[in-house]
């Protein structure tokens, strides 16, 4: 599975923006993410990421693969639903990963035109939107839909950074490193 | 979760010798076994073993730690129940681990005393029967009671090669090695 996606810093006025286009509210979801790197290589370096998510529905392990362009936010991403996030963390442990980073959010989920429209609220970090398309092929198409939409949305310029790395970012500023 | 365990070839009646006991019959199950290697150490010499077992009510995704004695296979164990083993296996993959060893059997289960007897037909190997026994402390009781209740059915010494090393050996005995 291929998912092309692309984030932008959201605007007051963004999510009315949504509703104005004609997009569907799919409901709202609290993620509480955990992010582990791994002992063979450092995944900010490999542009890769291993994530336990834990929300409403349940909690998934998922794995996402370096950036597959330049403009998009593109990759490989691999998910498995699991029963129980803090003994997929002890396994993780044990394997040789270490916990990086917790990341929590709000998230409201809209449809449009087979686009994922996600408004995040990421504690510590602002408003973000996120844009994504899923499918086996055709990425090169989905990735102009999404960039197209964002554009449409007067949204400034797409963000290929994670969460987990504006984070950092933040951190380190508010060192003054 | 420490997991008290031993294990023994089975004989053509020790069936009947389980059910003899006054042991309850709880079912049958077939596993299919995915055993992987870690790209940092070789789990052979380290002890461990990760395994993706897929069985009639699902598949689940077990971390296993070194033994703690010499006498049972008793080792720190870590399971999450997943809902797709063969993704599962690609994220494994991803991160750098390798498919080692396949191992198909089909076990049926008894409870007898707080211990759960499983009988084991294995793909190859033959029959086996393994004690088992779980709990958080007192391990080393734990350990008397399944090498006992072994005794009283009558079997040889235990073995602590697991499947997939007795499968090995195998493979090498029939290569002449």
């Amino acid at each position: 599975m291929i998912e092309v996606e692309v984030k932008a810093r959201a605007q007051k006025d963004t999510a009315d923006k949504i509703i104005g286009l004609g997009a569907v509210l799919l409901g709202t979801e609290s993620h509480h993410d955990l992010y582990f790197n791994s002992p063979l290589r450092d995944f900010k370096d490999s542009d890769e990421a291993l994530r336990i998510r834990i929300k409403e529905d349940g909690a998934r392990l998922t794995y996402k693969g370096p950036k597959l362009d330049r403009k998009t936010k593109s990759r490989k991403e691999l998910t498995v639903k699991i029963d129980d996030p803090l003994e997929m963390g002890a396994i993780l442990s044990s394997l040789g990963f270490v916990l990086s980073a917790e990341v929590r959010k709000c998230r409201t989920k809209y449809s449009y035109d087979d686009v994922v429209i996600a408004l995040d609220e990421v504690e510590g970090l602002g408003s973000f939107l996120e844009l994504e398309a899923r499918g086996e092929a055709d990425w090169g198409l989905q990735a102009k839909k999404v960039l197209d939409l964002l554009k449409s949305l007067d949204l400034g310029e797409s963000i290929r950074s994670s969460y987990l790395e504006l984070l950092a970012e933040k951190l380190q500023d508010n060192a003054g490193i």
